[in-house]
């Protein structure tokens, strides 16, 4: 099922070549279809690796696997499987992993914890081991690609391809951050996983990767929802081959770790807000801006609440500045609020404040705000200090058109 | 805006009249219809009462003074008001409210805090006095009406008349217990909230009351979802006018005290599934009964996280056994699970058995279940005891066009 392009769709952007890592790809069939489906990406030795993961319980093998070798901070390669995720399909989808870990190790000659395996597509069919390793050997006798093929390659329900870009200087230095990422829905049509993986040149000690990921996670990718699904696959991975030659960063105290530390969060910012703008029948991309909260953790539960909320989702879709939809989804976060501090405002004009409707509240901005693509949602609690940021899609006859009309 | 009767309807059942309560209704013209929008309802003296209300932290004046005047037990009248929820109005809200219990106060010479009140419909714009002060005097002088005409009258958006009966013998004596509701979405568009009221003539000490509509209401009203999202006016009442002559019930050992707890739940269930029977947009009736989980509750949380996911709605609005999407939600809801133990069945077949897909599974007789108005999903976690059942409905069309095509 072809779906047109997200009317909320980026270009993409000029990428930098990432000395010591090579991209290829191959088609393994994992569909019938005619397009390559598995992306192989060779990495310098003495590649750094950290990675975020999906929390859902029922995670794939992929996930199980990936989130314990990535505590040993070491990559050699990465193989991303397009049209089958694997996820429940017990010991035989673990063993299909195995198997490219190996093949992969045995030609580099590194350990097969240094080989990342993600997968995404059907649920509850193993992934075919023939069917990968003959992939996987096509793919070693392919020539390099680009990142526009490897970021086509590792997409599924994707209408446009998504990269993001970002640079910095380390000590003396220049080091240079490219990302690419796939997702549309959390997990629809049976197909659409968020597998984002980003490189750099820089030189980074593993712990203090892992600690700059894990701290751009939190106001990035763990910020955004299409459908409130979380799918059992999804992971994001960042590999540093240490090739620009500056002196390695350690630590937040170490020159440079700050613009780095920034760079990198800006990759994740982009990346996180593409999967939203190819968000399932997207029409309207949302920001919604929490302050006056708590803290910066329920500032972001309100917003997620808001974000996820049917009635709100689809007001937007209406371009209807329905406040009251968002007062009721602020009282149902469970999160400390009181009625009578709160104030919303669309496009920057407050429709409430204070508990109460704005006596000589003017619609007609508003009104010509909601016409637009980009969407601003402010919501201030008025009881603590605490902010955040979430971005989410609303919800259209378009998610139900490809989410409901559509037999698997 | 009308929509046609939910393909999901239940006809009207035969009501028996309650000793000791009086409806009548009137038009108080809050909004330009042409429908009476006031109902008004009198209560014996001596009437035990009792009640649970929405958790939105945000909730309407009418909630705050109900959940604090049902700890005192008593009431002599209940008012209802459609097509304004006076909610997010502040003290001109709560003003509004106070004015109308003091003129049923006047009228029965009874204390204003036995007056209960309900409003559903447009937020943010306070309940007009002087509409609600003219519509309770027509309503003073109207005669007694039917059971479906009050329902009709407390109804906004709800596309059929809802109601429930049961009888239960306390010791030698046959008590009735009839119920009203409406509700259709959680509030959308902006009106629509569930109200249920709950009348028997049995004679029941308001403590005990409590006790058994807090029950009921844990495996009932606490277990179905429309779209997530809770109204900041959700309530429902329980009046015993004890016209029935039975020795009053005051703790779960009185004889038939069980019979009438029973017969109690049965009306909240019936009521409840009701409310999801008119759920905006629904062309399917889905039960969730989850097994095997760590608790009860925690069934119940992981039964919501399936029912409340889009992605599953969406499956099962198509027709579509998507397997993979439930697991997904399981996953998710952060309660314990096991992807090895665990068991999916859609009307009765498995397809997934301890966390693989079963290997002969016909999809054939699947799909004709689907087809059905009544769809089952059983999920078996395969890790304790704990057990509940939710009920909702799909996502559809026709939610979207509802809740998006349409300006406020």
């Amino acid at each position: 099922m072809l779906q047109a392009v997200s009317p909320l769709a980026r270009p993409f952007p000029v990428m930098p070549r990432i000395a010591g890592v090579a991209l290829r790809v191959a088609r393994a069939g994992y569909k019938d279809w005619g397009r390559c489906d598995l992306t192989y990406v060779e990495l310098a030795e003495g590649t750094a690796v950290a990675g975020v993961f999906t929390r859902n319980v029922c995670c794939s093998s992929e996930v199980e696997i990936g989130r314990e070798a990535v505590k040993a901070g070491r990559a050699r390669a990465l193989v991303v499987n397009a049209g089958n995720a694997n996820a429940f399909t017990g010991y035989r989808g673990r063993e299909a992993v195995e198997a490219i870990m190996a093949q992969v190790a045995a030609r580099l000659g590194c350990a097969e914890s240094e080989v990342f395996v993600s997968s995404t597509g059907v649920i509850g069919v193993p992934l075919p081991r023939d069917k990968a390793q003959a992939g996987l050997g096509a793919a070693f006798a392919a020539p390099e690609c680009s990142w526009e093929e490897a970021t086509a390659t590792i997409g599924t329900t994707d209408t446009f391809g998504k990269a993001a870009v970002a640079s910095a200087m380390v000590g003396e230095q220049r080091v240079e951050i490219a990302g690419i990422i796939k997702g549309s829905g959390m997990i629809a049509p049976d197909m659409a996983t968020m597998l984002g993986y980003i490189f750099t040149d820089a030189a980074v000690e593993p712990g203090f990767l892992q600690q700059c990921l894990s701290t751009a996670n939190r106001s990035t990718f763990s910020c955004i929802t299409v459908d409130s699904d979380t799918s059992t696959s999804d992971t994001v991975l960042a590999f540093a081959t240490g090739k620009a030659g500056n002196a390695p960063l350690s630590g937040p105290d170490d020159a440079g770790a700050d613009a780095f530390a920034a760079a990198l969060h800006d990759v994740c910012r982009q990346l996180a807000q593409l999967v939203v703008r190819d968000g399932e029948g997207a029409s309207k991309f949302i920001e919604i801006a929490v302050s006056g909260a708590a803290s910066d953790d329920s500032a972001r539960r309100v917003g997620l609440a808001i974000a996820n909320s049917p009635l709100v989702k689809t007001a937007i879709a209406g371009e209807d500045a329905n406040w009251g939809r968002v007062v009721m989804a602020v009282g149902k976060a469970g999160e400390p609020a009181d009625r009578d501090t709160l104030s919303i405002a669309f496009g920057g004009i407050w429709a409430a404040r204070m508990g109460l409707p704005v006596d000589d509240y003017d619609e007609a901005p508003v009104a010509e705000h909601l016409k637009g693509h980009d969407i601003a949602i402010a919501v201030d609690l008025g009881i603590g200090e605490g902010r955040a940021t979430v971005w989410t899609c609303d919800l259209t006859h378009g998610y139900i058109s490809i989410n409901a009309d559509y037999r698997s």
